[in-house]
């Protein structure tokens, strides 16, 4: 299974998922700002991913910081502001940076140097975390599929997601390790294709049969009775339930719901953000609409016309059945079952 | 505004939708083989287009059958059968097909010379007709929009899917004309991307304000308030009102539905077929799934995975507030208002 995301001697290296399925070609990074910037232009994306990715950015910026406190301190905040605003939807990141600064703060009288270890064992530890929650996330997801199931999926939310192992996909897998036969529909999911290019690329690469649709045929899909269960990921979820997660999300979730199949998120504590108290409260992040009418390298719609790009959209609460976490399902209401899975969680 | 087919001098001319809006290139075709080409590889597609292309198509394959009867009229059945098989789902194929069958089979004791002149008569007239009927259409469906109203759209229904005018743009165009403020949202509609491509192109010809979003937005932008009707065309609509229309149509109804904001449907009754009694009556063309895999030359997902590609999808009659035809706005229930506007049709 792949891992996108690698850390050693004192280099980032990075699986450039802009490339894929075509080519497979790792960056290497070794300042913040190439951290801050592969963030920003998606060469890692999906929010548990982007939370790992911005602690070892952290890592690297903080080993060219000063030596000397507190002069290092206010650089790493000053650093941390400017990674947190790489991409605004996916609270992984935030709570990335949030734990990075911790490390610095419960430590006042440490050297830079300890603190510098620090840093890089709590990034450690969040790696490590992430694909253990992804696993045990996994578990508890696996039961609500059947033997035989089709799942639908929409963009990517998978190992190449996270740090490994996946959330929406991590349940696939899981349920396939389970010895259940599982096909997955994947939706493209436009404008960057997570679906056709990454979902099919891990997914392929680990013999589990994939399908591939446009976004556009998922009703049609439900229609004729070839769905039996959505799941996706998420990149936000607030305290109500509401969940943000890629854009046309939302169509899924109302057309799951026209059709009586269950709609189910997949996604570590660390995307539910409590002090969110619906989904009102999540920015969403527009993108440039040049992205959507540029399709390899070539402009699709006429000059003069223009795109919009929200990148991603806000399913209520009453489309979900269920949110599957590391810490077990919750279901509706959400606003205690979500209290009660973070608060079994460590660290949330 | 434009016309994509023209006919003289016994040759059929087709603006090659392809290669829209990068290259503005028209093909001159003198075969009916090249037709049905054309017709199948999509260089014409809209069911009205494809009705009236077809009509030439058989013109054109008239010239070259034998001068003698019932020699003539045995090969040009034959020619009929390979013309109407071209596409399964857009209903004015068959309708235009038997159109010009109907024309021999009314004149048995004509010469082949006289035939000939009939069927281009009857060419030119249902290419006059649509534009008409469009134009017809359109005023009966502009009042059915408000000043300054965002008018959301699937595909191309314009006057490129048509002899002319359009009948989902025609209503956007006679709005217009009669001095409302209109502006259109457009689908991009993968795999083909009439709506990136096409429907920008043409409106963005005419001045009329057009913004695309891909697909999986239009939920989102309903849920913003971003849309206030959705006019969508058809390619067969059955006798209880249910439609067949561009895969991702139904995904647009059940979505305007859940927002309460009013779905329309706007062709002319040539595309009405009261003997399809429901939408399960209607076949759905299955094109190659490499069609969704393939963007501007390469291939998006890892070779070993498929995709699936249904051409078209059934919105059911309860999804659909009004159909617009060029002889009065039906309503439900649609059994019933359906035959009227039929009935009140010329030829219907």
């Amino acid at each position: 299974m792949i891992q996108p995301i690698a850390f050693g001697d004192n280099t980032l290296r990075l699986l450039d998922q802009r490339l894929l399925p075509n080519r497979e070609e790792w960056l290497e990074l070794t300042d913040p700002q190439q951290v801050i910037d592969a963030i920003r232009d998606l060469v890692v994306r999906g929010a548990p991913a982007i939370g790992v990715t911005a602690a070892y950015g952290l890592v690297l910026g903080a080993g060219k910081l000063p030596d000397r406190r507190p002069e290092f301190d206010q650089a790493f905040a000053a650093l941390c502001e400017r990674m947190v605003v790489a991409r605004p939807t996916a609270v992984n990141l935030a709570w990335a940076v949030r734990r990075m600064r911790t490390v610095v703060e419960a430590l006042p009288a440490a050297s830079v140097k300890s603190l510098r270890a620090a840093l890089l064992g709590e990034a450690r530890a969040m790696e490590a975390q992430d694909v253990e929650a992804n696993r045990a996330l996994g578990q508890h997801g696996a039961k609500l599929l059947g033997d035989n199931a089709t799942v639908l999926t929409h963009c990517n939310a998978g190992a190449l997601a996270t740090a490994g192992y996946g959330t929406a996909l991590g349940v696939v897998r899981a349920a396939v390790e389970l010895g259940k036969s599982i096909k997955v529909l994947a939706d493209e999911t436009r404008p960057y294709l997570q679906g056709a290019r990454l979902t099919a690329w891990e997914l392929h690469r680990d013999n589990i049969p994939c399908t591939v649709i446009t976004d556009s045929m998922c009703g049609h899909m439900m229609q004729r009775g070839a769905v039996d269960v959505v799941v996706v990921g998420a990149d936000c979820i607030a305290a109500n339930g509401d969940v943000a997660n890629k854009i046309g999300t939302y169509m899924v979730a109302v057309l799951a719901h026209e059709h009586g199949i269950p709609f189910y998120v997949a996604a570590p504590t660390s995307t539910i953000d409590l002090e969110r108290l619906t989904g009102a409260d999540i920015p969403i992040e527009e993108r440039d609409g040049e992205e959507v009418l540029m399709i390899g390298g070539q402009r699709m719609a006429p000059v003069g016309v223009s795109a919009l790009y929200p990148a991603f959209d806000i399913t209520p609460a009453r489309l979900v059945d269920a949110i599957i976490t590391e810490t077990g399902v919750a279901t509706a209401p959400y606003q205690e079952s979500l209290r009660a899975r973070c608060a079994a969680a460590t660290g949330c």
